[in-house]
Order: C-alpha cells, then structure tokens, then sequence
C-alpha cells in the first residue's frame, strides 16, 4: 500500500503544539484513504542550536533529500537571534532544495469574520518567489561603530527566477479567472522592478487566457484593503509575496489561518509546508494556538503528495469545525488547540 | 505683512485638478489670517518631457531653492516611462533638499466610512525615511538579452540617515503616547535589517518617554488591518514607510484623502507638500479627483511656514466638509472636486 516519509520538524513555540495535532490528523485521514505516513521527528530548533550550536546537523539537508516531503511548525525563539535560527534552518531548505514558489492561497473560512464586512467571496492565491529577489545572501555591513557606519543589501532578480514564478502564477491564474496582479514597485527608482515587469509580461504571453495587471506594491496593499475581492491570483517578489500574503491572511481574519507550500515544482526535491505563523513565543505552551494554518498546510502537503481526496477530506474537516463555532481565541473563539484538533479527528472519523 | 514664496506644481493628470482647488482654498485661508502667498505655478510635467525632454529645467533645483516651499500635485502620465517622470523631478527634489523625512499622518476623518468597522479613533503617523534605504541609485541589469540576465538593486542604510529618521520619529512619539513601532525584517537575510533595529534603539534611549516595539513588516501589515487603532506612531524604511502608509490610507478609506510633507527638519532648503496619491491617468480630466489629500497636505505646509492657525483652520473647513455628508466619489460621494471645494471655501468664509 501507499507509504510516504515525512520529515516533521516541529520547531519552536507553537510549532511544536501544531504540529502535533497536524500529524495526528494526518495519521487520521490516511487511514482512511488507505495509505500511511512514516514520519521522521525532527529535533532541529532553538534547543539544539543551544546544546550543539546548530540548528540541524551537518549533514541535515542530506537526511532530509531522501523523503517525500517536509512538514515544518515554526522556528524562532526569543534568546536566539533570528538570523540563527533561520539561516540555520528554514531558508537553507528553501534553497538547497529549490523551492522556489511559495504558494499561499487565503479563503475567508466558513464561520470565521474577517477585518471587514462584505468579503465573504475572498479567495486570493499569492504564488511568491521564494530563493531570490530582495533576500539574496549579498550584503553587510562597513564602518561597524564608526559615525561612518553603512549596511548595503543586495536584491538579485534573474531572468529565469522572474520567468519560472510567473509561468507558475499564470498556470494558477488560468485556473481562477485569468487575471494575474504582478506586485511592482517599478515607478520609482528601484531598478530590479522594470526588468521584474518585463519578464512576468513575456512569461504570460505564453498563456493566452491569461492577462498581466501590474500593480504596484504601495497601491495593492491598500487595494486588498479596499477592495480584496477584486484580486484572485498574486505573482510577486520574495519580499512583496511575503508581505502581501500576512496582509491577505490579516483581511482573512487571523495569521493563524494561513498556510504556506514551498514548492519544488519539478519534484526533483522534496517540497516543504509549514504554517505562515512564527513560533509566538507570547502563547508557546498555553495550548491556544490556532492549528488551521498547520491543517491547511498539512492539506496542501497531501494534495502535492498526489492525495486529492484526502487533502478535500482534513480541508472540510477543519472547515466545518470552524463553521460549527468551534475557533481558538485569535478568531475570538474559547477553544484550545486539542479542542480543536479533537472536533477535527471527530469529523473525519 | 508676511507673505511666503511657493513653487507649485500641478504636474499630470488629477494632479492638475487638486493643485488648482488647493491654490484657492490657501488663498482664501491667507486672506482671513493676514499673510500672503506667492505663487509661482510652473509647468513642470510630462507636456514639458514630451516637448523639451526634460521634466524640469536645467536649473530647475535652483529655482526652487529662493522659495520658502513647494507645493506638488502628481507626476506620472502612461506613455513616459515612470523613472523618467520620477526621476526627473519628485526625486531630485527629494534628494537635492536633503528632504530626509516623509511625514504621513492618517486619521479616520468625519464622515467617512473605514475600510473596517470599530476605528473611529485610528491616528497614525507614519514617519518614513525619505532619501536613502532601497531607492539607492546604485543598480542596473547585467547581460541585458541574454538567459543569464540579471538586474540587482542596492539597498543602503546609513547610522546617520537611520538615526535622524528615529530621532524624528521619536520626537513625534512622545507627543503621541510614547509608543514608537519601527517596521522591520531583521528576522531573515536582509542585511539592513538588524542595522536598522540598532540604530533605532540606540536613538530612541536619547527620549526617556519613548519605547521602541519592533514589528515585522509583515505582521504590521496584518496588524494594521486587524489592529489598527494599536498603533501610533510608525517609523519606517523607505519602501516600507512607501507601502505602509497607502495601506493605513486604504484603512481609513482613501488613498485620495492622504497628505504627504517631504521635510528638511532643519529647513537649510525648503521642504515639499504632495498628496500621496498619483496622476491617477483613468480619471483625470474628469473632475471627481478627490482634493482631500491634497487641501490636508497644504495645512501641513502652512503649519511648516508657521501658520498653524490657518492650518487648523484649513483642516477644520474640509472635516466639516466631509462631516457633513459632501464627498467625491472615491469616498461614496457624489460631489465633484469643484462642488467640494466650494463648500471648503464657503466654510472659511
Ligand atoms: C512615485 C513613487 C516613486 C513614490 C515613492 O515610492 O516614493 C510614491 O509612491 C510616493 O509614495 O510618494
Ligand atoms: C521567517 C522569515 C524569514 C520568513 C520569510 O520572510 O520568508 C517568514 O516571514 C515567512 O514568510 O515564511
């Protein structure tokens, strides 16, 4: 029968009570479409950083290349500084394993009151580049402790990054209407966005239903606050996808409900999914966190997985616990995370 | 009897339209307070582009700099490229004038709906560092045609370019409630970042009354949809003091209603007063240009020259305006942008 192996790695914070209740559901679910899931735990966060003085083994990324995805919590912690635990961890995944869209689809969700009234159609995919563009590795400092001090940081965009997001865009795009809004800055004098501009347009030209709005970053932000039901599908930068995405999740109601893919696309790698929230040192521990992010994601990781069914089944799941009333404290509900996760393992079973 | 030399430029489109009304209402305000303004109204746009290939004189920088301010209505029109108009007159100014500050204030004004419900005390300022960080001249494209194509873009922060822009921010702070956020994304690679979060609290302990939360910039844009009325006093890099301060405009309900003061704090040159919003191209020429930015942005010049009666006097008259129901309709109106600034004019007087 079917088996796949998963990497989990619960991370910090409220990574780890996510993803807790994540695997249990997902355990649930596979039983029931008849496969299974082997997962490998993962103890790489902010404790080992602080016994070993990193957070994954040498050879981390290696152990990781044999399995058929990844699963992450949330890394980041309070005494540890973020670019440790970052560059340790996250965003040397993203990249050694070319994961290069993130994919971040946001629906107001059954039950759940998003920022404003009248949005009730919300559904907004922002497909981000996600190994280039504003975090590129080129950068620092010159002068440290002088009056004189200056930090310079590069943004890098290529042709083929640029082109192979927005082939990616406008495939969702042809899926959703056929509008895609390419997030820009390029009225100004950042020389990056024009050549960004450039490529997304012949890129689409490719896709004849498909036609390219560039909307620049300053007005589409106040635009999804405006009018977010105008907007379907979102091609932007690493930086403006990251951005734009916590935004939409903001419209949507909470971060706690927004899940993330890193794709490689090619599936020449294994792709990693993780909720879009940080490990929230401020309610690590108390049992509140709100597990739809992680759910979702978990969705998203069985449908890349090839388990249609399966990831419509926990979605549903999780929706209509959220449409019975059943919410954590951030969507002003009175449940716990196992509270949660418990109406969730009810509905599938 | 004072009088004040200002260079006005109406620029494209709308912006022609609100610099027109706004004259007006100025002078109107002047009349009533006893002082006198000097208009010198140049035709600085991209007719002058198209015919001379110039968007402003050679000497167009020194021209200004006799004035006591400038008074700019949009620049931008679709078949000149945008870093033509840009660079060919807002940011030289910008830069020439050392005019290292962008202040956008936001509140939610009388009479208009938000884009959320529960916000009738939103009040913000975003102080946003106006000449430096990611708009750097430094950047260009590397084998422009070919695959391997790439463009890159410097971004550069110095001590003293993030120290004065928290010092202005802070000074603001503490008559605002001591709160400062500073909008940050130190917690990944971006080299700047962590720089920027330093300078900033080093700055800040100058103001005992003053704390420094430091948000990333894509929590604090979820934050300001979810929480807007937590939060005070922004101060922000460039680019996202740029995005930060449309989304709190698109907040309130308009972009058409947002002011924007380019200052040279120790006015060594003169400093610029613009409404945040464009030519806006699909509009223009039709007379429903919303005049509110532009009419807030000239109280805040007249508060700058000194003339902080006239300026509350000018801000009461077009919040009395709006609180009585006449608005354009951007703001669900119907009014025109003559018929508002009629009923300005006839408050002041
Ligand atoms: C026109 C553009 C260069 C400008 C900017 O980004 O500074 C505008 O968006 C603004 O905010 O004044
Ligand atoms: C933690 C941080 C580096 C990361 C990012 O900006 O990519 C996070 O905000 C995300 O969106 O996954």
């Amino acid at each position: 029968s079917r088996s796949y192996v998963i990497d989990a790695i619960p991370g910090d914070g409220i990574g780890v009570d996510v993803t807790d209740v994540a695997m249990q559901c997902v355990d649930a679910v596979a039983g029931i479409y008849g496969f299974g899931v082997q997962w490998r735990v993962r103890d790489w966060n902010s404790d080992l950083y602080r016994k070993a003085g990193r957070m994954m083994p040498v050879d981390g990324i290696d152990q990781l290349s044999s399995g058929d995805g990844i699963y992450l919590g949330a890394v980041g912690t309070p005494d540890v500084p973020d670019d440790v635990t970052l560059w340790g961890l996250l965003i040397p995944i993203r990249r050694e394993f070319d994961q290069y869209i993130n994919l971040r689809p946001m629906r107001l969700l059954p039950g759940v009151v998003g920022a404003m009234p009248g949005i009730g159609d919300l559904d907004i995919v922002v497909v981000r580049e996600n190994v280039e563009g504003e975090y590129s590795q080129i950068g620092g400092r010159f002068g440290a402790g002088t009056d004189g001090e200056f930090a310079v940081q590069e943004s890098v965009f290529t042709r083929r990054g640029i082109a192979r997001a927005a082939r990616y865009a406008a495939t969702a795009a042809t899926e959703r209407g056929g509008r895609l809004v390419s997030a820009t800055k390029s009225n100004g004098i950042i020389h990056t966005m024009p050549f960004w501009d450039e490529v997304v347009a012949e890129t689409v030209k490719e896709f004849p239903g498909v036609v390219v709005e560039k909307v620049l970053i300053d007005a589409l932000a106040a635009r999804l606050v405006m009018k977010p039901t105008s907007i379907r599908t979102i091609v932007a930068s690493n930086l403006f996808g990251d951005i734009l995405s916590d935004l939409v999740a903001g419209v949507a109601g909470s971060i706690g409900i927004a899940p993330s893919a890193n794709l490689n696309p090619e599936r020449r790698h294994p792709s990693m999914f993780e909720p879009v929230h940080g490990s929230a040192p401020d309610i690590a521990g108390k049992g509140i966190a709100n597990p739809v992010g992680a759910l979702w994601a978990a969705a998203m990781m069985l449908d890349h997985l090839g388990e249609a069914e399966a990831a419509r089944s926990l979605t549903s799941a999780f929706e209509g616990t959220l449409a019975d009333g059943t919410a954590t404290p951030d969507l002003k509900g009175t449940a716990t995370t196992a509270e949660f996760a418990a109406a969730v393992l009810s509905r599938l079973s």
